[in-house]
């Protein structure tokens, strides 16, 4: 059975910033998707949703039918409504899969499963990116050129304020000297999530094969144990408060 | 010099009900505080802090002078201010201690630290519990007795709904056949956080000396690195949302 | 493509003991192989190896050939060649899965991938053991009780001197008491080793409805990423001396 | 009371290459001790060891007065005994801490305390090497500056053949683009391991007082809880095949 994927986007600079249009005609999200789509084939199904729309998209209906959520979001993280975040946030910690992309390291559904400030330091050089495998035998790993180049990114740098990684996959480093955990695993209730930090609207990233390549085996990754569908645990109850 | 520690009590058992407080005379937070003053002695500085206090008695000012605090809740956690425990939570990330005691597993504060359920299994049998240490070289299990044997204790069983701690000190076994991850290490931001499940308001956990040990262990394991007073880090932005 | 299986069993106390021959007429490793096959069908080829055999039936060809080894012993560790032991270490880092049962902690293959002394406390008094799940949500625990009861079997108990696994999937407890990680993940190399703690001589464990469910999902966990005949590191040189 | 150092060096290089002499003319393992004299002053006895004593300078004797070992060894890893080297592993499982020094990741004690090929890969350049603290709060991290910056070094590259530390504090990365895990700690039966890459023969980097520093950090952080002398349990019996 196929995989549903749905890939949230924030799609805010897409909507006010001309470069980032050209860049991204269809939005971000619409290029992730579409990523993914080529990517994986048959073995997925998705779709996409917005900050824009009613409920952001994410309904409990999209996401009772979702097995992988994809979150990009960066000008916008105090728009997004605390509902939608808790019923993500009980999606999760239920078996959903969830990809964290760049600059949602700052996401209130990011910020609230690590329950740490998720800080960083950054600086936008358009320095080359370099993404070192760690673990050259995780399922996230394969196939990923390594290192995997990326020409001009904005650069984060540590420390990172996340508890520690269950599984370090990836680490970076950058033109201008920093180094950054760039693939990071967590397992937070029956969910999987993994942090990815390349991806910033200012650079071509998400047209990039290595980093096509890592959001497809995430996917599979994060997919969860006993397919899409799988029975939520009724003692998962979220924080509600 | 001393560790500074705030024991904070939800002091609503002990309020309501004649057996508790024949039991804690002085509040459960009273016996803790006394146990650590008379088992750490001038190692420390002991205060106590209640939810009937204003502001719960953590003010900005009392919990820039904790090092430590420990915190027991049961009945009352929804009534625990969300500005107390932001507060809380940002102290922790910037270095304080902080020891989550039995049922605090679902209070406000541990479950924004964990970013999960914080859920488990439970009876009341008043079952034998046994505590014994994984980790015999940890500094929390220096001189405590393997297994720590307690006559009567509620029952808690897995699944506990945590991240993997980032060191398991202890596993409990009770009476009716259930095991525990009684005593769960996590570093979260600069601070170092220590649940241990012993302690139920029905049963005279707190005046039982290995436990007592414990406490006193893990005072001195959370204290900051660099000792009291040591600096926060202005990256160290709590969520304010 | 199907993943091949090499069942590894010492078939000692089978030679030697009349009541372990009835128990398992086709030794240990017979069982556990027919129960492997029984349960997970045209997914696995599964085939023997014994301590008695030329090279312990573990010739390169064989290991070449095997993408997950499960590893029985107890009473001749001992006679395990090291060459076959550095043989066995060398294909785990370049990727083999590794299941080690029970009193196999103490083999020289166990012993040589974790550095460290793998003793823990025993007694044999036919202990009923329950088996709890601690984390519901990895492959190894999907469809298995919680907790999975075993009537009679060897109690072992804390400390076991491992290093802290990397995913720890079980914990159980003893009549007596005791309780033990009894289901630990650990990634070495390319390899993925599952310790699994049930499983005496002296008991039909291998017979037991979930204890097989185990096995077979642990067959699947640690086989290979790529699939069967995945290429070795050139990087990953074994210890020689 | 003062915490034993034995600061082990393999003193081929010293001996064998002029340049290296000139640049450590007591040895590099007489200016790591007299870096730890220096900065811990009476909160350590050190002394020194090296491969060309009787026993390596390790005997029974030497062991059971040490506290703390550090780790310096190249170009004859294979020349230390396989006896001594038991000794060793059965004294940091029983609570010894040990520092393993930049070209030691390939000694047969860290090898075999790891369990895993322990390669990486390297250059030799004379790069600049930027060690990033990843952890801030971590004790080995107190008052290193981050990065802390060496001017030449040897390059040292991922994937580093080990297993996940349990706890990540330092990672470089390299002017020729290159990250590596350069601050890696283990907990290994009741001792505690520190793996630090800084330290090449062919430059001056143990006169860095950045990384003298590290060093002071990491006596203090791997000497045995309990203090000097802390009985060894005697469950932890050594891998004696």
């Amino acid at each position: 059975m196929a995989i549903n994927v749905t890939v949230w986007g924030e799609n805010v600079h897409e909507e006010r910033e001309e470069e980032v249009r050209r860049r991204y005609p269809e939005g971000m999200h619409g290029q992730i998707a579409r990523g993914l789509g080529d990517d994986l084939g048959e073995r997925v199904r998705v779709r996409t949703a917005t900050l824009q729309e009613p409920e952001h998209g994410l309904t409990e209906k999209v996401l009772a039918e979702t097995d992988v959520l994809t979150w990009w979001g960066h000008a916008a993280h105090e728009e997004v409504s605390d509902e939608v975040v808790a019923r993500v946030h009980e999606r999760v910690l239920g078996g959903m899969g969830l990809l964290v992309l760049h600059s949602a390291h700052f996401s209130k559904i990011f910020r609230v499963l690590m329950g740490t400030t998720c800080t960083l330091n950054w600086r936008d050089g358009g320095e080359r990116e370099l993404v070192w495998t760690i673990e050259p035998s995780h399922p996230i790993a394969e196939g990923v050129p390594n290192p995997l180049v990326i020409e001009e990114q904005e650069t984060y740098g540590e420390p990172f304020g996340i508890p520690a990684p269950d599984e370090l996959v990836f680490v970076s480093s950058f033109g201008g000297g920093d180094v950054f955990r760039s693939g990071c695993c967590f397992r937070r209730g029956r969910g999987r999530v993994f942090y990815f930090s390349p991806g910033d609207q200012d650079y071509p990233v998400y047209y990039h094969e290595g980093v096509r390549r890592v959001l497809a085996n995430a996917v599979l990754w994060a997919a969860p144990v006993g397919g899409p569908g799988v029975p939520l645990s009724n003692a998962n109850t979220p924080i509600t408060w």
